[in-house]
């Protein structure tokens, strides 16, 4: 198995229907999550034992975390502790995000895997 | 203290002199690490116990990772077990990536810590 891989040769995994949609770099310890948000899609409040760390890469989202909300560009970080309560909106143009955890979301396995397929970014790749 | 921040009022970190500048977002068990790699920059083959996921954002690198070497542009991800060893040059232009890490590396702390200023990545922000 090689592990130098591009983000469109990863299949994307269902995590709330059509509207967000992830692929997922698998370590050991961790996961590297690239997550795409279709327009104004909503990630409903929840909480994992999972720390979960994340970045927007393109679009905007406005996030909720333990009872802070914040509109996040590119660039916009977050840092949730394990079983904090997060809820994230997409804008209207939707989102790409990466988001880490530790551990590993082993719970992903029994999501949906679609075909690989060109991803939301980067765009023209 | 807040868990929603923006990559800018994030203070850089010289990694290896001002050639490889990061950016951390710290968790409990994991480090999100926003690196910026200079014009031809060169990070020599390392390893460290911390399991290390990443991707590239912006710009090219040319990675080599346990005796594999590929060229990687934006999307292009990596997947370092433990103690792997891996060596990266970034291309005529430096590069923006993505590095994750568990457990912390904590072992940055001792690295030369910088006033904030903008981000490589996203431009205009």
């Amino acid at each position: 198995m090689t592990n130098l891989v591009d983000l469109e040769s990863i299949p994307p995994i269902d995590l709330f229907g059509e509207a967000v949609r992830a692929r997922r770099v698998q370590g050991d310890n961790l996961t590297l999550a690239i997550v795409e948000l279709a327009p104004d899609a909503i990630v409903p409040e929840h909480r994992h034992p999972n720390e979960q760390l994340g970045m927007v890469i393109s679009g905007d989202v406005t996030f909720t975390l333990d009872g802070e909300t914040r509109h996040l560009g590119p660039g916009g970080t977050w840092r949730i502790l394990s079983m904090k309560p997060h809820e994230v909106h997409a804008g209207p143009t939707g989102a790409v995000v990466i988001d880490v955890f530790a551990p590993v979301r082993d719970d992903w396995d029994s999501k949906p895997r679609l075909e690989p397929r060109a991803p939301a970014w980067p765009t023209g790749s």
